[in-house]
């Protein structure tokens, strides 16, 4: 964690929220519950990430639904629109704008190290396809820009990120300091930093097949279905054979490090009690799992779906004073950099 | 020049005006007079297009002074703002959103074949420059993206290019039709045609060393310097050693070539025969060319002066009122794609 020692209480820091599909109980422990303590320590804005999803996605009315699905999830899980700034990217053009400045200051060598352009490189040459770049398309190369744009136009000065984002901010060092060395009489980017969280905090779950919990996977539990559904998922996660009366290994068990993240220490240390005991089967063990998830999930589950209810404007409406702060954000850098570059 | 035979008055044509550096006699000739000739024709659409010249350019004030005065030029050598559309490209923000919406349906292999990158990769290896796309920014890399956005925003019918344009209105299809194939269900962008001048009626004029009139090559005779600088500058123009009284050829003499735009056809066929006749020499034919040139320069050039006069608005007036008319147009695009993508 790279911070400096000025009263973190004032600072920015920016989650963005790719909507793709929806929000299951590996987002939920991994990356809604920690990006939600933030706010406790950060002025805190989380976005919508709708157009970076038009990278990969075709098709209008999911991307449409899901946005709204994965917004009123957050706002379920707690996150407070009276404390926080929450909006959708493809509110705020002063976005775009940018980005195509930001885009005349960043060497297109940086994008061709871009890691998911990389990895794409890499299975078309895994697939013996000869032209790396076949099924590349421009946004996909072009993301690690708006990215950067993204954390720029709100004057971040933290970005909470997994190891794996880490490039993310690192370009955004680069391509700022690029229009800095450039422009920068006119106009000076803040320089963003990366939060990292410790090994120790990083939460990762189990998805049905012991796998990491994971869209691309197909072993996920959503966290919205309904109950009956979530009973039904939580069977079906793997278990050994180990019957019912003999001892068990509580850590190499999915069930039970999944329980870990849905119970207090005490119910945790009596759960492991029992199953090292042996006489506690893995059916009662997903049943006690099924109580603690779901009462976690019960009064979550009904605000979202109060939001989600065809009528209901709430979310529209805080989406929309979200937008207008960002836009109002935005908008100042973005005069500042029009003037510093000469279009203004 | 492909077209189809609906009545061309109705066609919408663009012209894109990129702000790089004082305008020149040879873009008088070969570009302004043959645009405004067009706006007989169609309802012509201009715009100064600032933010492309951001790809190149690192001069705040010099693009701001060369936004102004390019504009200036088109105002003062007749584009009537009454008839056609004349906005700034800055000032359409629309584009730019549009852009990314753009580039997720563009592939990158249509940009590794753009033109303008792979001369920048050739002057690289020319020069033995290991990393071909060193000095290579991302606006570079992007801009047939952007230009083709300026041309679907304004949902235009014909675009006036060169030869060496012409894959700028080929990709614009391709991407157009990209879109259309991948949401044309919500949006169907118009399939704009090149129109290329034939070679008989398109028209380059000689520097003052002979080579093609360019900027790049330091030869040009600016439109609008004074009386005094540009008579100098005629007497600069290359000629042969052949004698006063002497036979001359007039089609290999610059001075010759550039009168010939500059005077009606009896005075041409008056010149011509004096020069083969021996007895005219060339400081007769510049003063000659001199006069022709001033006498059709000077109402522009003090029109121009007038509009360059600080404190005068004209300009800033034709501009925000061609930007209404932009955005407008913009606008209604933008808004059906954006429902026909999801982020609406």
């Amino acid at each position: 964690m790279a911070m400096d020692s000025s009263p973190a209480h004032t600072k920015v820091s920016l989650t963005g929220i790719k909507p793709t599909g929806y929000v299951h109980l590996g987002n939920y422990v991994g990356a809604i519950r920690p990006a939600l303590a933030l706010a406790e320590k950060y002025e805190s804005w989380y976005f919508m990430a709708d157009y970076h999803s038009l990278t990969s996605m075709r098709d209008a009315q999911a991307l449409r639904h899901y946005t709204r699905s994965v917004a009123a999830t957050w706002l379920a899980c707690g996150l407070d629109p009276e404390r926080t700034v929450f909006y959708r990217q493809s509110d705020v053009p002063e976005i775009f704008e940018l980005q195509w400045v930001m885009s005349c200051v960043t060497g297109k060598g940086l994008m061709n190290r871009a890691h998911a352009y990389k990895a794409a490189r890499d299975r078309n040459r895994e697939n013996g396809v000869e032209d790396l770049d076949a099924g590349v398309n421009m946004g996909l190369y072009n993301y690690p820009v708006l990215m950067a744009v993204d954390i720029l136009a709100m004057e971040t000065d933290v970005v909470p990120v997994g190891r794996d984002q880490l490039q993310h901010v690192e370009y955004t060092a680069d391509i700022a300091g690029s229009f800095n060395h450039l422009f920068g009489e006119g106009y000076t980017f803040k320089i963003p930093l990366p939060m990292v969280p410790d090994e120790s905090t990083a939460h990762t779950l189990p998805g049905l097949d012991g796998r990491k919990m994971s869209k691309s996977y197909n072993n996920t539990i959503p966290m919205f279905g309904t109950e009956k559904e979530l009973e039904k998922l939580i069977k079906r996660i793997k278990t050994d054979s180990v019957p019912v009366e003999e001892p068990k290994d509580p850590d190499s068990a999915h069930v039970f490090q999944i329980y870990q993240h849905f119970a207090s220490p005490a119910e945790v240390a009596e759960v492991r009690a029992r199953l090292e005991k042996g006489g506690m089967g893995w059916g009662e063990a997903k049943k006690v799992l099924f109580d603690a998830v779901n009462a976690e999930l019960s009064p979550l589950r009904a605000r979202y779906n109060e939001l989600m209810t065809p009528g209901n404007t709430e979310l529209d409406e805080v989406l929309a004073t979200g937008a207008v702060k960002a836009r109002k954000r935005a908008g100042a850098v973005l005069s500042a950099v029009r003037r510093a570059v000469g279009v203004a």
